[in-house]
């Protein structure tokens, strides 16, 4: 998906909402287990979080960590869940991967070939040559790890580097190996009073914002900081929507805390622009 | 695996080689096509690779991105590979995970438990939650990157943070995360001047060091610079080895090589400690 089709949806939709789906099996509703699917009740899940999400979303979002726990059998429900996503939706591998260059390209061809997600999400700390393969697919996107929503972003990420922070010197580094076209970064909803600063150092970037809910952070004020003119913003929620209830309204419930974050969005969307 | 067993395994074998099972499809002997398990000839190739360098090797690394870029079957791969290797050898993926808490849980689940690998190398970016989960596991080992044998460590890694360098930092606050029970680090076989700095920052921990042949680090180098009074290195080749032949003969081949490593290795423990 190119930034242009990007923007689009996010105008048609009116939304800027990303739905994580950080999917684990022993949080599940129980009723899911007499499913008929029941040997894989998470995809069973995911396709019904996705049926009753997917208007009030642009993307989602595959938590990589949560498949990979089941081994053989999670990779085989990431493969059945991705490939479930309609292909209005920007759908992103947050993977967090990245090291030496032959092997980032391996990586590179499991989440844009093998799996056809539009993103993955990238660590930067091996430098460029580990982040330059995924950057060479066109009409895909590498999503860096910039500012990230943890309490541990105070162990390196906001430590001095140079002549400003360690995640200050990220952004405008990698700046030079991609564009706004290929590449954004993840900055933690929890960084609100950082977004404004971020946005000056990278103004034209599209932001991958996880940490709303659950997290704690506030989409009134990463919209109101680092909105911009092309939105600019993905807002992920993952435990907020996913578990928003643990019975057997589970999808309803998901529908309508996706619902209630897309009537706020709408909101931003027409007095921040 | 415990660290006792580790350097006893190291004494007993004269060895800290490490096996790097970077096995690509594409590169593979030709003649294995034709093999009767030609469904898996990356198994196959692995097996056979195993047989022929396991007297000569402590362990083995397999590069979790050369599996995934095959998907579901690359994870069948990755299952059956590391089920082979024998439980004499100390089992690293190499998968340069990390996210945050709730998130490395899983990974370190996924690799602890559902694989049972003795150690995964994690990077260091997102801080010690995104660290911690991995090191509460007992007898299981967090390799965390430190200063990697890649033209982009230059980046960032060898950048100056707060009094020293990035990597430096890195090695001396994750130092206070786990012990040198628990905890080695990554550094790449292509930093030799770096290696005495790091071993006096570090002086108890184990290395896993990539970077040697294809790369081109020099075994002599690291030895003589970072061996401590428990050996204190596992050093990786992985190409070298792994495509020593592109003929039959590869599996004898790859023998040969890591025979060669492995004559070179009992030399400098003589010599060096």
């Amino acid at each position: 998906m190119t930034r242009q089709q990007l923007i689009a949806r996010i105008r048609n939709t009116g939304s800027y909402l990303c739905v994580g789906l950080d999917s684990e099996k022993a949080k599940l509703p129980r009723h899911l287990l007499s499913h008929p699917d029941a040997g894989d009740i998470v995809y069973e899940f995911n396709r019904q979080i996705i049926d009753a999400t997917k208007d009030y979303c642009v993307a989602y979002k595959i938590n990589t960590a949560f498949y990979e726990a089941d081994g053989v059998k999670g990779w085989e429900t990431l493969e059945r869940t991705v490939n479930y996503i309609p292909s209005t939706h920007f759908k992103i591998a947050d993977a967090k991967r990245g090291d030496i260059g032959n092997t980032s390209s391996q990586y590179a061809r499991a989440f844009f070939e093998t799996l056809n997600f539009d993103a993955v999400t990238v660590a930067p700390y091996m430098g460029e040559d580990s982040v330059k393969p995924f950057l060479e697919y066109k009409d895909k996107w590498t999503i860096l790890l910039g500012l990230t929503s943890n309490p541990g972003s105070r162990d390196f990420e906001l430590q001095p580097a140079g002549n400003g922070l360690l995640y200050e010197k990220v952004l405008t580094t990698a700046a030079g190996w991609g564009s706004p076209d290929n590449l954004m970064y993840v900055v933690g909803a929890t960084q609100a009073a950082e977004f404004t600063r971020i946005r000056s150092l990278t103004p034209d970037h599209f932001y991958l914002v996880p940490g709303v809910g659950a997290q704690g952070g506030s989409l009134e004020a990463i919209s109101r900081n680092a909105m911009n003119k092309d939105v600019g913003l993905l807002v992920n929620a993952s435990r907020a929507v996913i578990y928003a209830s643990a019975g057997e309204d589970f999808a309803q419930a998901a529908g309508s805390v996706a619902a209630e974050y897309h009537r706020e969005m709408q909101q931003y969307l027409t007095i921040l622009r």
